[in-house]
């Protein structure tokens, strides 16, 4: 199964690709998508970057499921607006073509991939470099994208066991939702 | 030209579909896409609906160009954070089917359409009744994205004034940015 994590921004989107297959996470790719050579104004077209850049990492690695960072309400109300704009562009992009979509605090990610919630970047950098065997760090965006990943992966992992245990089997293929909603 | 003006929201969306000739403006089309029969923490699958209802009437009616309210931030921060991902996936599915965007304020569309921008909603339906020339009020969010398409008609005949006034003739077809931009 292969999962592409994303972590929104409306300057910086970062993106990340893995593999798993049982408790193996090999690493895909990972980079950014940028909006800065954009006028600031002219949200549409920032917005249409974003969207377009998703759906070229989506052609070119063919996922079979997104993480997605939930975003968190900021000091700056305007920020806020923008920030959620970009990841409506970031999700919209992600369903409009067929990807199940899956959604992850940063607080769940940094739990799943440094053990606990108030691991800094640079933890999640080093730790992603591990899990993925990485011969350099990662850069931040691209570590939060993949530790999105990488956190989808251990949720799957998770519900396969308790699907097993209860023998229930899974209801679905490719398609677990976790984390927090709204 | 066909102009394809869109209100945002997460449980509705309004459109309105106008043409102008012209001073003359009719009636095509409008409406709205809800999202009120999806589970509300599925974000994701509401974005959807917003990005395929927009993508449909894009097909259907075949607009020139889009014409979408400028949101403003909520006294629930929350609330901000949503309204800026419904608005994020409206904006994407207009630019992603190639469709100019341009963007107004509730204020400016008020003001284009009812003469002051603190005119009632009610004003804002009657007025569009009236400009329109249609039998009935149209609903509140559906005269809405009317009123918009109205506002950006308007802007498109004024910015042609002052082209052929300047003797320098539209640089653009069928894309006039006009409102406030971030």
């Amino acid at each position: 199964m292969r999962i592409l994590g994303i972590d929104p921004g409306l300057q910086t989107t970062g993106f990340g690709v893995i593999d798993v297959a049982g408790h193996a996470l090999s690493y895909v790719a990972s980079g950014t998508i940028t909006t800065t050579h954009i006028e600031r104004g002219d949200l549409p077209a920032r917005l249409k970057v974003l969207f377009d850049g998703i759906a070229e990492v989506k052609a070119r690695y063919a996922p079979d499921a997104a993480a997605v960072e939930i975003v968190f309400v900021n000091v700056n109300p305007q920020a806020t607006l923008l920030l959620g704009q970009a990841r409506g562009a970031c999700v919209t992009a992600l369903v409009s073509c067929g990807l199940p979509v899956a959604e992850y605090t940063a607080l769940q990610m940094k739990q799943a991939v440094a053990g606990h919630g108030q691991a800094a970047k640079a933890q999640v950098q080093e730790m992603v470099k591990r899990l993925l065997k990485l011969p350099g760090l990662p850069g931040k965006d691209a570590a939060d994208a993949l530790g999105l990943a990488i956190t989808h992966a251990h949720v799957g992992a998770a519900q396969d066991r308790i699907a097993q245990a209860t023998q229930l089997g899974r209801k679905t293929t490719g398609m677990y939702r976790g984390g927090r909603s709204y």
